[in-house]
């Protein structure tokens, strides 16, 4: 079953002076940044009144990520979707018309099992499907 | 004080439509679309698991809501942090560099006094201040 939100992504040039700027903001200390090795990426978890801010730096310049963040500049990505069961979950998504953007399911950057949704059968917003 | 995140703002071509692949995906009715004929925009919230997500599309075509969406099609926008005294929360901002996008609160889509914030200054995110 689908639980709530989880986090919303954003995704940033510099990951460290964004922390800085929304930490600021909420006042609060800065959390660890964690350095992805394998994706060359790096991330950090900003609790946000109740909410997680997913920060994610691509300093690999390779993959869709860093392409988005060429395009817009900073900015609010996604939001996730927490799931108890990631495939009975796209099962029942798939026969209301959802559908995921991989194949199946990959490890994301926090260590869950995560899935991307196809934007369009959502409402045209992007959309992680992931492990709690 | 700044007590947590209100909604997370989407800007979408089309309501109707955005609305109609967010509720199938949460699998929810769909919430009442309201028509703001001052601002000649639509917004309809979608609560989804504690979080609001505010949509809004404009169909006056002459804001920057509607360039933003030109620019990147449907898309989250920013997310809104709820103050219970704006001009208090905003002095208290001012002094941490945090600056404004606009010279005082205006009253927003959903009625409340809000105000967005200077990208630059919040670590390069769109963020909204709102009263609750």
């Amino acid at each position: 079953m689908i639980q709530g939100i989880g986090h919303i992504g954003i995704f940033v040039r510099d990951l460290e002076a964004s922390l800085e700027g929304l930490c600021n903001l909420l006042g609060i200390p800065r959390p660890p940044i964690k350095d992805n090795t394998d994706w060359r990426m790096k991330v950090a978890l900003v609790e946000a009144g109740g909410l997680q801010l997913e920060l994610v730096e691509d300093y690999s310049q390779e993959t869709w990520v860093a392409e988005s963040v060429r395009e817009r500049g900073d900015h609010i990505h996604h939001f996730c979707l927490l799931s108890d069961d990631l495939e009975a979950d796209l099962a029942a998504l798939g026969r209301r018309g959802v559908r995921a953007k991989m194949p199946s399911p990959v490890k994301g950057l926090r260590g869950k099992r995560i899935i991307f949704l196809e934007s369009e059968t959502v409402g045209g917003v992007s959309v992680e499907l992931s492990e709690p």
